[in-house]
């Protein structure tokens, strides 16, 4: 059911090997002056971001974070304790530079986008403008996009994410969209099997009756559309987003041209879930920023079997964990590219 | 044993409790345009250092980094893989700018004070020179330093900190030293109760030979030194080191002025291990960066009760840790200080 533009990005996705590279690099490292292994995991990062770009010494200079925003038809489920029309406020505020991943991107140097995929009302000033429609389908009572909207979604993010990779050394990906935590857990109940008890968390804020209703909003939906949850294609199309559709777009398109991606939270994380499942070689592209404190979390990072930059209880989205994360990878690079060799400083080792 | 200049410094330190404060700064936060509790760890941060400075709205705007290097003359017993000159090659490297420290310093915009608390030779052009002696004594065999000395480190560490408080807002507290691993496994042997094999790690790299060498300089220097380590002034003199003296003295003086100090790794913790057996209260003006790779870092963090901002298998040292603990909590600040109220944005909650 995917589009031909999604089948031929899923095609040109390669595993991102490159043996030597990483021994170039390593070699590198361990002639600084500094004990090997002494910066514990921003070596690995360096390492992984080195063959992302194909460069023993990768450089950052230009960086940018997408935001992915959109309504959702089973907030009329009263899945969360916000209002709806939270969405549009808070793309409103980006505009503003009010919110907290703005505080962020002018503290690192990002440039920051908000992408409309499908917020109610019209498009706002100041949004790249992709909206699908207004808000998905409520997926309780019926799938919450069409096969177009679907593949709309992630063509989206493909064309988004190759713009991108003319613009910047490295990008954030995070969202915004009231209920979409609803939507996420049941990406990750489809994909990974798990019952609704096990992958649904706080999202935004919670309280028992807003978790019942989570839960039971999953289960009715992944039992209504059953028959479509055998392939990622089907689970986006039944319960996801259209910024879930469009970040896992964007996350195919990063990989097929080597951009290195920075992935926020538990949404992104069930973006990602349904992008590894069309093309498993799509996450050598891609960075985690943290485990959240979001439930289910933890478990998807496991399930994808990827380790992130940080566990700092965060579960805010919008790219805020994301930001952070380019934040350390870039000291860590600095501390690559700048520090001199044991021969520089005359240094020999018994 | 201490004198009265340190005595005094003790006197003035206070528990640093404001609940009014702390419940002032949680309600501004609550107000923003993010769930409560959204920004994890990071919140806590920001109460932690409003309280310190005594601020509903406390900003970060000067931001210094301390490096203590010292020599150490247990080194002597062959604890370390690298020659000992390698302390003093290393402060050069920070004055040319060359080290992971500088480029990160340069990331984050601190600036550097590099400070000979006892490097063998004369003190280089560019130093703070509060040189002690050219070393300490081998601890294995005599006490590292006189009652003079460990009183002139502490000190020392004193009026640095009361300094500081005049020209920085924060500040991060690191160390060089070779063999400083070996000092500091015997301060947390000596004031926790464990034995050397819990203490000893890896340091700046080891093998076999130099666990072996720390663990038994360790096992002779407790032995010699037991009647003196019933008193951290006592266990700083016997088998502490002069860097390690000047940052429990930093903790001490900067407590007594209510300077926030972001605490590097295992050798700053002995240090602040030191100071809060002089002065339980000492910690409540500090704020531990992370939890090193190094093998007893994180017993000793639950042994003081303290919860670092980060996890990243760090080991290197320099203040490293305490550099990306500082962008971490200015990035927490700004976001607390840039970020729209609900009211503002026209949120309105269910």
């Amino acid at each position: 059911m995917t589009s031909t533009k999604v089948r031929h990005t899923l095609e040109q996705i390669r595993p991102l090997m490159d043996a030597q590279l990483a021994s170039d690099i390593r070699a590198r490292w361990n002639q600084l002056v500094l004990p090997p292994g002494s910066l514990g995991r921003l070596e690995n990062l360096i390492v992984h971001y080195g063959i992302i770009r194909g460069k023993v010494q990768p450089s950052i200079h230009r960086k940018g974070m997408y935001v992915f925003c959109a309504d959702h038809g089973v907030a009329a489920e009263g899945v969360s304790l916000w209002p709806q029309d939270v969405t549009r406020t808070m793309v409103r505020t980006y505009l503003r530079g009010g919110a907290v991943i703005n505080a962020f991107c002018r503290q690192f140097g990002l440039e920051l986008l908000v992408i409309d995929m499908g917020v109610r009302g019209p498009a706002e000033s100041g949004v790249v403008d992709c909206k699908i429609a207004e808000g998905t389908a409520n997926f309780t009572r019926t799938e919450a996009m069409t096969v177009e909207q679907a593949n709309q979604a992630l063509e989206t993010g493909i064309v988004l994410a190759h713009e991108a990779s003319t613009r910047f050394d490295i990008v954030g990906i995070g969202e915004m969209g009231i209920a979409n935590t609803t939507s996420a857990s049941a990406v990750v109940t489809a994909i990974t099997g798990r019952d609704a008890t096990e992958t649904v968390g706080d999202g935004a804020g919670s309280n028992e009756t807003s978790l019942n209703r989570k839960m039971l909003a999953i289960r009715v939906a992944i039992n209504r559309h059953r028959e479509n949850l055998t392939a990622p294609f089907g689970v986006l199309r039944s319960v996801g987003g259209f910024e879930i559709g469009a970040m896992a777009g964007f996350l195919l398109g990063a990989a097929s041209v080597r951009l290195p991606v920075v992935v926020d939270g538990f949404i992104a994380g069930a973006a990602a879930l349904i992008a590894r499942a069309m093309a498993p070689d799509v996450l050598d592209t891609a960075i985690f920023a943290h485990r959240s404190s979001e439930h289910a979390h933890g478990f998807l990072l496991d399930f994808m079997h990827v380790e992130p930059q940080l566990d700092l209880g965060l579960r805010l989205g919008e790219g805020t964990g994301a930001a952070l994360g380019i934040s350390l990878l870039e000291a860590a690079l600095r501390a690559y590219s700048e520090t001199s060799t044991q021969d520089e400083a005359q240094i020999v080792r018994r």
